[in-house]
Order: C-alpha cells, then structure tokens, then sequence
C-alpha cells in the first residue's frame, strides 16, 4: 500500500503515510489523496480489504468485486464516490494473446483509492509523475484519476498496432504458403479468437468512459471533463480499429481457402496435361507393340522412325493446344502482370 | 410447498408454516415471507394453484404462465407485486446440450413467491443459507429474491466455461481429423445451435434484470439495486461471452472445410507426382516393347542397360523438378515451422 | 356478415342482427358488438364495404387498406377507433411453405368490426367460445379483441415448431446423401426463403402487438394491457425463434458443402490409391515386355515368377505405406468414433 | 412548365398560366397551385431556375440541389415551405439494372413546386387525374403531393416483384447450369449490385417518408398525415422486401458454389471409376505381353480366353463394388427422389 | 501561417497580417478573421502553438491533439469556440489505397482557425475563392467554415466513385482470370482494407457534421446550418456507398473462389474425358500385345485393321457419350448465351 498526498498549494507531493492517516488526510478536503493498494499477496488482499471497508467504507459488494477478478469494465456511482473497473493491458503482449489485468478503484471528492493484484505499469508511470512534478495533482482528484485512465489507455495502442501487423504478415504467408498451411490456418484463429476479445473489451471500456466523460457523474468536475473525454476518444479509436481487423481477419479464411483452391487448380492442371501428353503416346507405342501377324507398318525400313516422329508431333500439338488455352503461358502471365503494374501506375498518376 | 419467515429482529428463520398461515404472516409488514412451490406432481400445482389465486390474489394470467412451461423470460409489474420469469440452468449439463428450467416468481413488498416444476438447486442453496444465517432475509424480501437470482445466474458459468473447452476441443480434433469428419460437423453444429441457444436466453434474462436493476419497479428499494446490478454484470458477461463463442463457433466451419482442402490439395498433389513419373516411364518401355522390324537400339548390346539408366535419370530429373517446386519438401516444412517458433519467441520478447 | 352482441349482463351472446341493426346496437355504450365481415365473393366484399364506410364511417384509406389483400400488419389509430392489420397462419401449412391470410379490423369503445376473405380458423374459434360461455364479452370489446389475436398467434406456434423437424431432418439428409444433392440444396433455399419470411412478418407483428401492448393507444383500457402484453410475449418468443433458425438454416448451406468436400476428398483418395498400386505394377510389366535383344532376365527360369513376386511386394508395400498415412483406416476409424463416443459420455457424467 | 390552379368551390382545375401570374395565384390562400417544373433542356433550366429564385424566393442552396442530379432523398423544413427530393423508378426497367430518377419538390402552404429533368410516369398520371376530377386539389397542397408520391411508390412495386422472379428465375438456371457458369456468377453479381442499391435508395426514402407522416413539419395538416403514413407503409414493405431479396441473393451464390462442387464430385467420380476399371484390366494384358522364355500360361491352349474371363470377372467385380458403395446407383437415386415426394406429400396432408 | 481579414462591409480580403496583430483583428467583432496554420516543419508547428497557445488560449488538451497526428475526426464544444478535427483526402489518391489527412482547427464568433502539416488543396482553393470574392466572408466565420468542410468532401467523390470502377475492373478481370490469380486476391484484400477504412472514417466524420450541423452548437447561427445540412448530406452519401461497396468487395471473393471452381471442374473434365478415351484404347492394344501362343486373332489377315477400326468406333462413341452428357458441347454453350443475350434484351424492351 503507497499512500500519496499533495497539500493545497505544496511544492511536492508527501508519501509514507500509514492506513491510519487517512482518515484525517481526507478529512481535510484541500487535500487529494492517493491510496494505492496492491494485491499480490494474501497478506496485502486482507490489508486492502481492511482499508476498504473499515476505513473507507464503501459499499460492500463493490469491495468483493474489487477482490475478486474476472470482473467486467463497469462504473456504478454512490452517493459520495464512484466505483470502477477498468482493464489494463500487458504491455509486453502480443497481438496474438495479449493479456488484460484489472484495475479496480473509487473516486472520492479528493480521493483516489486503486486497487490491482499484479504490477501495473501505468500505475508505475503516474507515480513517477507525481513524484516529479504536483501538475497532475493540483487539479483535484477526478484529474489524477484521469491521468492514470489516460496512461492504461495508451498502453493498448501498441498491441492494437501489432494487430496490423500480425494481419499483414498472415496475409503475405498465406500468400507464399507451402505445405504448413494448418498450422497457418491456427494461427489465424487465434488471431480471431484475439481480435474479438479486443472488441468485447474495448466496447465495455468505451461504455465506462462514454459514462464517465458524458458528465453523468457529479464526482468528476465540469472542467476536468474533456480530460476524459480525450481518454474516451483514444479508447475510441481502439475501439473502431478492433472493428476493422475482424473484419480483416474474417476475410484471411476466404483468402486462405482461395489460394488453396488457386494450388489444387495448378495442380489438377500439371496433371491434366501431363496424362494428355503421355497417354496418347503410350497408345501409340502400344498399337505397335502387338503381335498381329500382318501388320504392314512394321515390316517397313523407317516405321519405327516415322512413329517416333508422330510422336514428337502429337507432343507438338498438344503443347501448343495447351499453350493457346492458356494453361501454359509463363510469357503471359508475365504480360498481365505487367499489365496491372502499368495500370497500378496509371492509376497514381 | 415450504414457507419460511422472517421475523424482525429474530435470529432465525421460522418454517413449517401451511398455506392458511400465510394472510396473517404477510399482512405483519415487518415480516419477510417466502413461500417455496413445488410442482412436480399435479397434486403440488393444484396446491400452487390454490395458493396463487385464493390467498395471494395474483392476477390469473401470471398464473397461467407460472403453471405452464416453454415461457421466456421476463417480468411485469402489477400495482402491488412484480411477477417474474428466469430461466436457470441444470448444473451437471454440458455446453453442447444444456438444459434449462423456468423458475417463476412473484415479489411482493414484504414476501417473495417462487414456483418451479423441478428441482433447482439454486433454490436449494438460497434455503441452506438462510437456515444458516437470517442475514439474506434482514434486508426485505427484494433482497432475499437477489439471493435466489444471483445462485441462479451463478450457476450459468461453468456451462459458458465449458463452451471454451469444446470450442477448443472442436478445433483440436478439426485439425487432427482423419476420416470421421461428418461427425466433426455434427458435433459443430451442434454446438452452433446450443450457443445460438444461449444468447438467446441470456439477451432475453438480461433485459429482464436491467429493467430490475435499474430502478423501473418501485418494488426494488433503492438500497437493494446495487445488488441486482451486480447479477445484471455476471449476466451481461454471459451474454457477452455468448456472443464470442457464437462467431468462434462459425469460424469452425471455416477452418473445417480448409483443412478438408489442404487434405485434398496434398492427395491430388502425391497423385500428380506418382503419375507424373510412372507415365513417362511406361511410356518408354512401351517404345520399346514395339515390334518394328527395324529397331536399331534393340539390337545394340548394352541397348537394354542404357533404358534403364535413362528412366532413372527421368525419375531423378522429376523428383528434384518437384522438389524444386515446392512439393516435396519436408525439410523445408521443418524449417518454416521454425520460423514460424522464432518469428513467434521474437514477438514475445 | 356475422353480427355478436352481448347485452351488459345478459347471460348470452345473441346473434342473427342484420347491417341496419348496427347503429342502435352500438349506440348503447353497454353493449359489446362483434361483426365479423367476410370477403370471399365479390358480393360479400361489397356488402363489407357498405358496412365500413356507410355504418362506421371510417376513414376511406382504412377502407381501402381493408378490401385490399397484400398489405403489412400494422396499427393506426384515429379519434374514434383503432384499425389494425394482422396476419394468420394457415395451420394445416407445412414450415418450407407456410400461407399466411390477412385479418383486417376495427376496434371502437364498445364494438370489433373484422374482415377476412378467406376462412379463419381462429375466428371461429372465438365465435364457439363467445356461444358457450359469455365471459370474453364481459370485459369489453378490447377484450374480446385479445381473444381474436391469441387465438391467431397460438397457431404460429406449430408452424414454428415445424422448422425445427424441418431443420434436423435436412441435416440428417445432407450427412446421408448419396446422389441427390440438388434436391436437397433446393429443399434448403426453400427453407430459408421460408424462414427469413417468417422472421420479416413475426416482426412487423411483433411491431404491432408492441404498440398495442404498452398504452400508446387510449382504446384498450388499462385493465386489458396484461392480456395484450401476454400475446406479445407469445409473439416474442416467435420473432426469437425465427431469428435462431435463420440462423441454422443457414449453417445448412456449410455443412452441405463441407460434406460434399469430405466425399469428393474419400474419393480422389480411392483414384490416388488405385492409381497408386497400378501405375508401377504396369511399369513392371512394360520393361519386360520390351524387345531388347540382350535382356538376361528374360532368358532365367523362374524370372517370371520373381517378377510376379516383386509386383506382389510392390503392392504389399504401397497398402502399408497407405495403411499408415491413414488412408486406409477403417479400424482406426472406429476407434475414432469409439473415443467420440467415450469423450461424449465423460461430458455427461 | 405547367401550371395547375384550383380556385376553391370550382369545379374543374385550370391551365395555361405563365410564370408571371404565379405570385397572384399564390397569393389568394384559397387557390391550390401545382408548379411543375421540366429540365430536359438547358432552356427549361434556366427557366425552372429564375421561377424558383426570382418568383418563390427559395433558399438558394435548395435551388442548387433542384438543378444537380445524384442527389439522396431526403427532406428539409424552412419556415414557409418544406424542401424534398424523392426517387422515382423508371417503370419499365427490370430488376437486374433499374433506373431511378429524381424529383426534387417545394410544398408550401397552398403550392406544390416539382422539378424533374426526365419524363415522369407518375406526374403524368396525376396531371391526367386532376384533369378529369378535382377531388385530389379539393384537400389541399399537402394532399396533391401526397398524390404523387403516391404514384412514385406504386411504380416501385413492379420491380420489386421482379426481383422475386429473377431470384427463382436465376436459381434455377444455377440448378440446370451447363457450362455457361461464369455468365449467370456476373448475373447474380448484377442483381446483388441492384438489390444493394435498391435498399440502400429505400432507406433514405423512408426516412423522408417517416419524417413527412409521423407529423413532424407543420406545412403537413393533420388530416393528412394518414395518407403520408400510408405511403410509407407500402414503402416500408418495399425495403422490407429488400432487404429480404439481399439475402436470398447472397444464397445463390452458395448455391452456385455447391451445385459446381457437386458436379465436380460427379465427374471426378466418373474418372475413378473408369480408371478403377481399365487401369487392371491394363495391367493384367501387360503382364502376358512380357517376354519371359518361361512363362508356362502362354502355352496352353486356352490361356488367352481364360485371361480374356479374368479380365471380364475384375470388371464385373468392380461394378459391383462401386454399385455397393453407391457411385454407381440409378435405380436408388430414383428411389430417393420418391422418397422425397412421399415425405412432400406427407407434409402437406 | 496566413491571416485573412474581411472587414465588414469591405470589398476585398486584407492579407499580410503577422501574428501579433490577431488580438486586436478579433477584438472588433465585425471582422471576420481566417488564421491557417501550417505544420510542415518544426519551426511552423513551434509558431502554430504559440499562436493557438498565447494568443487564442485554446484549452491545452486540444493544442495538443492539433499538433499530434492520428486522431480520430471529432468535434468538441467550449465555452467560447468550437474544436474540431477533420480527414480530408488526398486528391491524387486511387481508391486501393487513398490518403487521408488530418485538418484541425478551430470557430470562434468572428474567427476561423485551421490547422494542418500538409497541404491541403481544398485551402487551397477557397483561400483563392475569397481572394476572388468575399462572397464566403460576407455571411460570417461559420459560414467560411462551411465553405472549408464542404471543399473538402467535395474531394472525397472522385475517390468513392473510383472504388466503383475498381470493384467493376477486378470483377472482369476475375471472369477473365488466366494463371495470376493470387494477385487478384491481393487486390481484392487491398480494395477491401481500404473500403473497411473509407467506412470507418467516413461514420466517424459523419457523427461530426451531424453534430455541427443539427443545432448542436450555439457557434453556428441558425441561418448557416442549412449549409451545414447540405455538407452532412454529400457526406451521407458517401458513407452509404461505402458501406455497399463493402458488400460488393466481400461478394468478389465469392466470385473468385466460384471461378476457380468452375475452372478445376473444367479441368478435370477435360482430364475426364482425355482419360476415358485412351485408357480403353491402350488397354485393347494391350490385348493383342500378349503373348499367348494361341490367339487366333493375330493370325488373321485384317485382324489389325479390324482392331484399329474398333479403336475407332470406341473412341466415337464415347466422344457421343461425352456430347449427349453435355460434357462435350460447343454449340449448346453458344445457344445458351444466345439465349441470355436473348432474354435480357426482351427485359430491356
């Protein structure tokens, strides 16, 4: 438990308070307050829980929500403080299983009571500011809280971006894929399963900060306001881009699938062409390789020449047959891809 | 049929009270009731029945629905009660095929009626506990109703957990499929219909419980509502998670027919390679299997040896040319799943 | 025409009034009055006219919308009156191809005119009701009308019910076809024609009872809104269900495809092995049926039956080479199946 | 430019004014005066242009949008008039690529202004109407409006029943489908383009439409609003209808999908079985054409006829086992078809 | 940074103003003041702020997401000033891949003031549009401001009508797709990107305009908000159409992967056909190529020509075969398009 005070019109904000100070430290209301409590540790859960509800008192089945995990984002407001929950992110995550982590908190008058059972980096980061500086501090309760919404905020955007990323180097291997095509086909779903619970969280989030930053709430002041709402237009943003990569990622399967269906076409094609070429040919040699006793052909000086020659011929033929269908045509396909470089070009222009 | 009271400022709750008791035990306000209807047999829903129209008076239409099954969920206000449908969920089912019961219900201002055709172990937890202790019943009959419904909202979460397992499982088996695919698309249909199921259940108990919780009824007093958000957030985190499996589950076909695709792809793709050599090779023993007169190499010496050394080369020559293409190629396989195991330990670090 | 009158009181419903009988009758503001117009024959439908516009004098476009066919349900309400349109289902109508029939209508203070050109059996249902036993009359003409609509939506319900046979019959028969594939597909479309129709009308119904249910209209007192937000519920569940089977029916059109997918991979693998096993036993023929002069093996004793031997093993080789790539598997497979069922269970203890 | 005025009590409508006499016919509040406005040629722009700027005084940004074309519908409300432009359907275009057009309009308190650079069905129809009767000039400006926008809606129903019968028209193509596959994906491709823009031009329609007649704009009379509102349900059931046909649109494409990979089933069926049977057949001719000194069946004198009965014996076997296995199964097939009668047959008892 | 005066009344804007001369510019309130910001280099957006900071004394939290990128269009009210944030488009851009950028800025009562780190053609051009006339200044600040918006989504169109242009030319190039296909699928993954991010921004810039333009904010006089209205309207449309040419770009993959299908179907019955012709062929030579002694075919005198003529015979009846199955059918597939071409001409008539 860290326990931060600024004193109207100080220079510096004071720490080392004791849970038994608050009460005073609250009770005069120039003072904004900040009492950080941490879970880790059993010892510390029962610590916080003693400071919630003997100190505090806050109503108590938002002390068990607090306890607790698994809590969805969500504000409820009582008469004297407002109780939130808001999720944080790993920030050493990846896109493809990123991990989220509870903040649970109450905003008082000029109070600010957060409560997290692992390290959270934003929190770290906020108190380095404070430490710094009292700016964050001077402008009451609702604005340090803000801070430290607006710093958990942040800390999405680097995995919202490596979705992008992740999404576009799926898209190229799906694009160069060989035979490992299952274990791509895994990982975009996991990429899906990934990108909805974005989506799932960011909506609950974005309706905390909608709540919050609409001024529903008289505990957060007229003028810290659009504070808030810049946190709820990041948050926003996170919010539209989730949007956008499930429908990209929905569509990795249709491309996936069609460039499969672009490989068994190849394939089938080799095939078709390579049994019309040996087949005839096999024909041929087997018509002379029977024993009929007059079979005039055979006796002939350059029979088996001529043969090899119609051979050759039917191969011809069925090469250029192949050729004008357009199922051999590397020149071609050079062409149109020049074709849509050019067009590209065009296009630019 | 049991009935349990609450009198103010007692320690304990007293039952075995019969139907005829209740006029009196209700008209005293400071009590709180609850009167707990079977309605197994059809002796126990003539009793119900008796129970609902003669002493409580409750309009006959809510009867019909508390007597009849394959209600949804809702609630309705009268002047002096709220009448109430939920659905709970038998806990010992699976994901793939829950089964759920209606509990139906009547809040008055100072007792709580409940009625439900099967055992609900909900209801069973809600009795043990206030035999236990009169706490549930100290705080009114809203309250007490908050106890039932919050056991019974419980209980849905370890079935929604359970959808994650065979989402997971599904996909497992998916990948590892080998010929028993059609009842892989059983299985995954029938998941499809139960989470449909579910999110249709829970949009349906979720509008209920935000009209409750959110102070619409005068019956819910205002100190109680934070309680009945509380199960609005566990039901909300349902409906949510429900609607998460649902897409996920779509996806399964998706990845289904893909794989099913890639199978394909690799079984043409070794057909192709088979004929592709064995053709060419009959093809020139049927060459010489001819029975032209004039067949110089026949006679040659070594004539036979040197067939056999050019369809081996053939045979060399195509294997490296589809090695070359891409398809054989298992250590290049190895080296992309390589890949992929770096590329992925970069993104964690 | 039928015309219904029930005297305040009276213990009987009385009938055989004639058009001219109608302004008397509604006049006396005790009274409650059902005329129930037909439209069958070109002669009815004017007589209904006359009634409407000379009797009632309701408002013409109302009129209109009445004799006409192909409209929506809707509701309007004017000074006097409601006029609504709704729509039955015929019962003896399978769920691929359901008929609906329209019931056009007025309900004034003490009066309900309807208009159907077609026969509805709900209608007569309300008509033996109304002849036994007066107590629909009793409560007034919004009553009585609520009668008429529970009556219409009641027989929505096995139609609905219908789907659900339709869809688990369809799916039974996409994972045993054989041949008749087109059949079943069109069977499909049908049903999702059928559905998605289902779901448009449920919910311009739904629209309607909705209004009507929740006090827009001052024509339905306050004592009859349970009985209407009852048949709205009913309604509910309907649109709901109707919602869900779109939803599965679709998920038919996949797993027709995957199955499709799965019976063409089974076969391609049948060709692949056939091929497989034939190609080089052939190739093994075709280098001994070669006419080298200098061939040693030819001239050996049991050369023959070595070679017959080594196809042999050849053939040997392949199975087991297929056997173990999981081709040919039909033990495996029941093992599969075996495990299925074993998980299967396990989930259900 | 065309000029109708209805002085009030006259008993026919009156033509042939100019420009100049509209601020005297305006003036009289009793008059009901129609302005319509032509564009077809640079002239009548002009002209249509300095009426509604120099004689009406419109807002300047509305005459813009007057004389532009690809405008949405939509209404606007200015204190002396209401501003609209609505979409006409050219009456005898197909559903596949039908044509809309717009009408751009002013309703004021005792004048309608229309404006359209293309002939329009709809206005033409009206003209003739108020010719013959005055009954639609009688109620007022609102209500001669009301007129025609009436004809404008009635005109889209054609092409929304065409939409019906070219879904069926085009399934069954799919279902007959040849090898002119690419042709009718570019027709279900056309009729999703259309479709989509047809629900798109009918939402904004009937957001104008549900703005008109929900009483909004005070320029509407009260005893009006019911005509608007029926314009708007015959449009809502138009976007309703939409809506529908856009999804039995994406349908066919899953459709189309699954009745190719039907018949590539088939064909590759086909292919298996012929290879199945020629391919041993082959092999077994292959095996007596080796030359072995010592093949001891060579000799015999009914080796080759014997062979000749193996060879038929493997072939009859096949057919077997293929018939077995369902690929080769005419007479099932039938059966099937029948069976699916009866259960049709049975359904609809 | 470029200052524009217009005094009132005045014939012509005042330039060339430095930014120390703003203050007294807006004191008096008949100016009409324009301040555009540039922030191309560092020294630019070092003025920007100290003119938006120490001059105007914008509240802190927009200065700084007016000098960040990356923000989602949006606008905010203060007590004395408008904030907004705008996406223009770069007007070189194609429809694949199109460039937005940001304009911010601010509307006081007399004064406009914009934002922007990259050139903006449509300053550009109304900067040139009030050069020219002060026709734009006359009616006020948010009237100029109008003029800005609307330059800007006037840019917008060619790109929207471009994406209709690429959805028609891959449509074609789809149909007529040779070997190149996974670049098509690059494409059709790029086209939708960029139409998922055209929608995105467009909903988000739409809830801006319809904002301003709805009366919201008390700095736009009631007689520019038609203006407003006419801006939100362009925009309305595009967002519509980005929103069909999102369902149009996700049915080209549909078309992809059918053409494909239609394609491997081809191919394989052409492999089909190729394969059913020469087995039996080989396999009848394969007959007479055995060895048996006593084949008394092979001593007769036309037994070859007998065979070869059977050859014949087998081949054309299976080329009828093929033709009566439809496998084989040039001349019916012409028919068919004949008969296409046919009934879509009797549509159009």
């Amino acid at each position: 438990m860290e326990i931060f005070v600024y004193r109207n019109g100080a220079n510096q904000v004071e720490e080392n308070f004791s849970a038994t100070d608050i009460p005073e430290l609250i009770a005069d209301k120039k003072n904004v307050v900040w009492v950080d409590l941490m879970g880790e540790t059993d010892e510390q859960v029962a610590q916080a829980k003693s400071v919630l509800l003997d100190i505090f008192k806050f109503h108590h089945l938002t002390i068990e929500d607090t306890l607790e995990t698994r809590n969805q984002p969500k504000v409820e407001a009582f008469p004297d403080y407002l109780f939130f929950i808001v999720h944080g992110i790993k920030p050493e995550t990846s896109s493809a299983n990123f991990v989220t982590k509870e903040l649970d908190g109450y905003l008082g008058e000029n109070y600010v009571v957060t409560f997290h059972d692992q390290r959270f980096q934003s929190i770290k980061l906020v108190k380095q500011q404070i430490r710094t500086s009292t700016f964050a501090c001077r402008r009451g309760a609702a604005y340090l809280l803000h801070q430290i919404l607006d710093q958990i905020v942040d800390l999405y955007m680097p995995v919202v971006d490596d979705f992008d990323v992740s999404i576009n180097e799926l898209e190229e291997r799906v694009f160069a894929m060989r035979k490992g095509n299952d274990a791509i086909l895994e990982e975009i779903m996991d990429l899906r399963r990934s990108v909805t619970r974005l989506k799932r969280i960011s909506a609950r989030q974005l309706d905390v900060l909608y709540r919050i930053s609409h001024g529903e709430f008289p505990q957060i002041p007229e003028n810290v306001l659009p504070f808030y709402r810049d946190v709820h237009d990041h948050l926003q943003r996170i919010s539209d881009l989730s949007e956008n990569y499930r429908e990209l990622v929905a569509s990795l399967f249709d491309i996936h699938f069609s460039v499969v269906a672009n490989k068994t076409n190849d394939i089938i094609k080799f095939l078709t062409i390579f049994s019309a070429i040996w087949l005839p040919l096999s024909f041929i040699a087997g018509v002379y390789g029977m024993n009929f006793e007059n079979m005039p052909e055979l006796k002939t000086r350059y029979g088996y020449f001529v043969v090899l020659g119609v051979m050759a011929l039917v191969t011809v033929s069925l090469l250029i047959y192949f050729w004008r269908k357009g199922w051999i045509l590397q020149r071609d396909d050079r062409k149109t891809e020049e074709e849509i470089e050019s067009s590209k070009e065009n296009k630019q222009k």
